[in-house]
């Protein structure tokens, strides 16, 4: 401990751990250290780039808030989000699988019945959505909890549009709702567009010095609970948009992309007479039962 | 891009940066990433953990300020300053050795002459530093700039007791000087003692958890740059320090451990009259010359 220098320093990191208590942390701890001082070691990270990396951090750190999450945003882009949901996530095949959480969803959003319009002022074309919720068995799971949200014809989450000015947010394009006895659920929204995550920030020129866009392919999300089922966080994309291959979070996995088809002028799902053209998006969710307790 | 999942997402991550038209940021960026992923699979980090990461990070920013650095602190305690410190200081062994800059360095500190009192109000038993600046090939290193600081004798820095209310800060137990024509620098200010780390946030709690300490044994701080030298951020530690072998970040070198020699009330080095105790510290560094321009 007195003779630390880069071939002495990990493990004296280490060994400062000896007392810990909590054999978790313990492992994560230690495996964190040791990767964070192999990448430093790899790339031999000079004493200007550290500099560069806590003034980066540090402005992660200042222009999150209760509203903004810019460290969710720097893990969604650097793929950790999407490895952490998807190892965390192992099911059978015929499963709907699971995509990132991002960092638009908000807790509390109204309850809406099936058959409304959660909309609320969002601006969009017009989107009748509808499907089943069902287990692995095939059996509808009834009363599930359906929490839905999305962006707005111009990309913004409600979120994203509250400034303190404003005072209480309204939440638009966003609700909760609950399966029928037979499991499906449907409710008019608007049509999904493809967004740019929040750029304006250090995650935002992070991506522009990497070459890399900040385009996320067109989705809705989607968070199901149910008793005795996985709980399932996803979403579904809009099959033919331009960043279904580029996503700027990695969150695409190909049997979450479906077209939402388009319709002229006439009669919607809901038997509502629509002067203008139409979507409608038809989607089943299929969850894991959990396994009984011992 | 299409079908991400746990074994495909690091791919999809260092593809996305195929544009990156700087090849140092590529380098970093694709190690950090695969660092990154290789640790949250090798402890299968989940959800929950990810989302207290998350809370972590958010922590640390929102502690941070123009006062407090909590990234420096997360950086040190983990042992990642150390490693940059000492893989980009590689000298030759007759050179004095390089340690961490720390969280407290402040820019702009008051100029001093040889043989002023740099505690400026900052409590502590006296304290009466002298030395040479040499180069490797023993020559005296004229005027080069000496920045000093250290914490008084409760453990504080001046920037840790500057409050808002306070106004501009009045810099204490801190200073600039240059080495005389011989390469000779003395100056009086007081004894360095033990501190701990700054642990009523985020990192605080980290240490707690991890069973460690947050104490860095009595140090005073150098910072010596010369025209034609290797800017040389060392500090100097007290010989019988109980937390010389337990650093909490690990900045311990052992030719960097001297004595502080205790002297019983009488003449000081500067030729004062002292009534109480006093104490000197002699100490020479040695630079590495720089490598002439091809
Ligand atoms: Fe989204
Ligand atoms: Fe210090």
């Amino acid at each position: 401990m007195r003779n630390i220098d880069e071939d002495t320093i990990t493990q004296a990191v280490l060994e400062s751990m000896d007392g810990c208590r909590n054999p978790r942390l313990l492992t994560v701890m230690t495996s964190l250290v040791q990767h964070l001082h192999a990448f430093a070691r790899e790339v031999k990270l000079t004493e200007d780039e550290w500099f560069t990396a806590i003034r980066f951090l540090t402005d992660v750190g200042h222009i999150t808030d209760d509203k903004r999450q810019e460290f969710v945003l720097l893990s969604d882009t650097l793929g950790l989000s999407m490895l952490v949901t998807t190892q965390n996530n192992k099911k059978p095949a015929a499963c709907t699988e699971a995509t990132v959480l991002g960092p638009f969803f908000v807790d509390g959003a109204p309850e809406y019945q099936n058959g409304d319009d959660v909309s609320n002022g969002a601006v969009g074309a017009p989107c009748f959505v509808q499907g089943q919720i069902r287990g692995v068995d095939g059996k509808p799971v009834a009363n599930a909890s359906i929490d839905v949200w999305q962006s707005d014809e111009d990309g913004f989450y409600d979120v994203q549009k509250t400034t303190e000015d404003v005072g209480d947010m309204v939440h638009s394009a966003r609700g909760k709702l609950r399966s029928l006895a037979d499991g499906r659920f449907h409710f008019r929204s608007i049509l999904a567009e493809a967004y740019p995550i929040p750029h304006d920030g250090p995650v935002g020129k992070m991506l522009d010095a990497l070459g890399r866009h900040p385009w996320r392919p067109a989705h809705l999300h989607f968070w199901i609970k149910a008793p005795g089922y996985d709980t399932l966080i996803t979403h579904v994309f809009r099959d033919g948009d331009q960043y279904l291959d580029s996503d700027a979070v990695f969150g695409v996995r190909s049997n979450l992309v479906v077209e939402w088809v388009k319709h002229g002028p006439g009669i919607a799902p809901d038997g509502s007479v629509m002067t203008t053209p139409f979507y409608t998006l038809d989607y089943d969710f299929v969850l894991n039962q959990q396994e009984a307790a011992a």
